[in-house]
């Protein structure tokens, strides 16, 4: 464990909560306070959020939307891991090994929770597998290489219609603003660069918003959530309201009424839940937030603070703070102020702000705004969009990046290079859907299926029809014999029951099979039984 | 099957040769020639190789030293894939399969071969597992964002003096021009954003570049040679020549001579070897390389052609053309003329090239230069190789951003951001050598491990000594005890002959132990059998 300096605060989360308070305190406390800050975040950089979707159309750098944590917190100390658990008795913070194996155990005099929220698809038949995130800086890159991705395989396989549509259907469920902002940027991004693919006929794209309720942007005027909507169907986004999206597979978006959209990509930004860790912390809660007073302690605490995404924080007038930047911002001002006051004794500030407006992108020179209470929308709303959050990026460095890169994108083509940085593949796991195919007779064989849980049907062709040849069920695993043999699929699996599968590729499956003896007998046995099942 | 035009030309290979070649066809050909051209490359985009080495040290943006290639090249077919096999005979070529798990094979009348090199550590102890290449943008990121990654964990693990020497130490093998730029931009990088790391003293840093002759950039006049090694020195690299790199583990970088560098991060730009799918085909090769005529047909063939790295080409006054760009381009012009002459009918024109000259960055302002057989060196040579490399550069657009990039690279500082793309942990393979430690007793246990050859030893502590508990073979696996009794490691695993593993993190062992009813009879009665050997 560390030694430390009597005062030591430990600011867990980097997002605008977290870094904000870490700024304020940098700032109020003085050397003699005798203290240290210590922020622990997963990255080593600060994303700001309001301009991650322009990450996926390119329109900004891979990087202009983050900044470097150490850049902007000059006397805090960071700790770039993964938080593993939080003890608030003993006063600790325990996160992941680093390369050295042993726990890294941090102690605490005040601790700060600013860990916001994640996109939870626990619970949700095959989201987890297959449904793709949007709320860091990799989520954003991954989406667009993987939208590039289904354009140059689209491009290949333009006689197989089926794969075709899949690949060109993009979906978005959830119509929040961030769910908003990613289908406007990904609509505008796909419809542009789908020039540069002459076997692709740009009407076979399709680009769909899925939101839950009959309005998207709840967050806005009714009268302006509306313009959005027309705006995004005029550039050729399908947005279907009421509709909820219940499942999915590697193959098609599943809605609450069993219809099923054929994609290969869906992104999801809802459901949104607090960080599991909050969930493990036995301090007074509500829904899953922290419940805090207006000093922003935490109820029945004295040295455990929370603010962001991750609190109920009380508003002045009555009413809870929307989880929004602008009001962690300003709660991070109070939690810093108050930090200090219990440091060196001092009364404590209570929490009051009063909104200042509202603002939604929705790609190519439009947006829609609320400010002092007045509705704007159209190129006057994405002028005041563009102006303000440049002027809110943190570093004139930054800024200047971001001002060079949306001149040159007024003059220059999107970005189209797909930017593989992972070509391995690895152990994954599988969601399919009763009749879905696993592999078909003739396929390439490339993985081993292990079943977790759901049923599967193995089948083989004869003539125009197919003779069953099993049923098989959790803990069973088949593709085995075109990995061994090195032929291609002998027959067909199909799904039975809601099919979960972990899939381990070709290569890690021959190592597997090769060192452990006992998988390898027992693989020529279940192969011999089934080649007699098929012989009889 | 495609089917196809009468004229299809298949160009496999996505650099210098292969880009070239399909773009002269697009000029030469016309619509009566009745012709297609189709090009295979496993990346959406082209390499401007001499500028990858600034994506380390990010003195222009991540993508801008690549291209994409459906905007250079608008009347060719791109395929975005792997190649599997090349078939002369049957004249087709087979790509890996898609989203569809269906071959992809491509029949053709032309063939070019253009695959340049590639890095082989194969029959390298431990460096396929331990030694990053530097061959494409990929290669450029992953060292980039591994670096940083190496600096965030000495800051946090400062207390562990053996750890952060390892961490700290980076070694670069191979002082060809390649490897000479990528130590000359890392030691930029390093030595500046070190700074920004006050738990780290500057004079921790070890930069070192390794080769195996006794004089640096071989392809270089001696002189010019000597001051890009002194250039190097005083920026801080330790240069060593005469020492060869033989093996590598996680911690180790081993020299030929028996001594190790204790280093996390071992760059090696050697040694190179012709594409593996060229060493599969069966005409005529010399060294590996494809021996062809000086029209670039390849020797006994009539319709396949090959230039490039991966082609020995007759130089008109004798010799052999350098692997290099520059005759790379110009190969391409004539390889695409004797193509469209074949097909017109017509007489065949014979390569023939005098070289320019040579250029080499030294990162900061400095670079070596051999134009028209003079040497320049210093600033002026840096500011020729800015010039003539952005002028080279494909597209108007790409010299926009990289002039852009490089003017604010002359005013702000370097980018610090770690950008981590995939954080799942996968299956791998280890390498480790005698007297290494695996996991040591107390440590966190978080994967299994399989071992494939090789010989370790487990002893548990007791008092000051330890006692030997087994000896492990290939076959075996250890680790198995933390992962299912989630508790610290209770042994310590050390290599005792040169030990290859593969590796299996918790998540994926848990999915299958639990799903492969024998596996898990099996883990057991091995955790029985060892429970036994250490009561009794």
């Amino acid at each position: 464990m560390d030694r430390k300096k009597s005062n030591r605060i430990v600011i867990l989360g980097g997002g605008f909560a977290g870094i904000y308070t870490a700024m304020h305190l940098e700032k109020l406390l003085r050397r003699r306070d005798d203290f240290e800050i210590l922020l622990v975040n997963k990255e080593n950089y600060f994303v700001f959020q309001p301009m991650l979707a322009e990450v996926v159309s390119g329109s900004i750098g891979i990087l202009d939307t983050v900044s470097p944590i150490r850049r902007m917190l000059r006397k805090t100390d960071l700790h770039v891991r993964e938080i593993e658990s939080i003890d608030t008795h003993a006063q600790t913070v325990t996160t992941t090994p680093g390369f050295s194996h042993q726990p890294n155990v941090i102690q605490y005099d005040h601790l700060v929770l600013a860990l916001g929220n994640v996109t939870d698809f626990r619970g949700l038949r095959g989201l987890p597998e297959h449904a793709i995130p949007f709320k860091n800086l990799s989520d954003a890159l991954y989406i667009r290489n993987h939208v590039i991705h289904a354009l140059e395989e689209a491009a290949i396989e333009h006689r197989n219609a089926q794969l075709r549509r899949e690949l060109l259907t993009f979906v978005v469920a959830g119509g929040g603003f961030s769910g908003v902002e990613v289908v406007a940027e990904l609509n505008d991004f796909v419809r542009e660069v789908i020039k540069n693919y002459p076997q692709i006929d740009p009407d076979e794209v399709r680009v769909v918003l899925l939101h839950a309720l009959d309005r998207i942007l709840p967050e806005l005027d009714e009268k302006l959530a509306f313009y959005a909507q027309k705006i995004l169907a005029r550039r050729g986004v399908d947005v279907r309201l009421n509709t909820k999206l219940e499942a999915a597979t590697a193959a098609e978006a599943i809605l609450a009424d069993g219809q099923r959209i054929p994609t290969r990509t869906l992104i999801s930004t809802v459901p949104s839940f607090p960080n599991p860790l909050i969930d493990r912390l036995a301090l007074s809660k509500e829904r899953g937030r922290l419940k805090v007073a207006s000093s922003l302690l935490v109820e029945g605490t004295n040295n455990v603070w929370a603010l962001g995404d991750c609190a109920l924080v009380p508003m002045k007038d009555g009413g809870l703070c929307p989880p929004t930047a602008q009001f962690a911002i300003r709660q991070a001002k109070t939690a810093a102020a108050n930090i200090v006051a219990s440091i060196r004794g001092g009364e404590s500030k209570l929490f009051h702000f009063k909104e200042l407006g509202k603002l939604g992108a929705l790609g190519h020179r439009s947006a829609v705004a609320q400010v002092f209470g007045i509705n704007v929308s159209g190129f006057l709303a994405w002028f005041m969009w563009r102006t303000i959050y440049l002027m809110k990026l943190p570093g004139w460095g930054r800024r200047l990046k971001v001002a060079a890169s949306w001149t040159l994108d007024l003059v220059l083509p999107p970005e189209l290079v797909q930017l593989q940085i992972n070509n391995s593949q690895s152990v994954v796991h599988e969601h399919f859907e009763p009749g879905q195919e696993v592999f078909r007779e003739g396929d390439i064989g490339d993985r081993l299926y292990i079943i977790t849980s759901g049923k599967a049907e193995v089948t083989r062709k004869n003539g125009d029809g197919a003779i069953p040849l099993a049923q098989l069920g959790a803990g069973e695993y088949f593709g085995e014999m075109a990995l061994l043999n090195h032929t291609t699929r002998n027959a067909t699996v199909r799904c039975v029951e809601s099919l979960d599968v972990l899939s381990i590729p070709k290569r890690e499956f021959s190592a597997l099979a090769a060192t452990l003896p006992t998988m390898r007998e027992n693989l020529e046995k279940v192969m011999a039984q089934r080649r007699n099942t098929v012989m009889n």
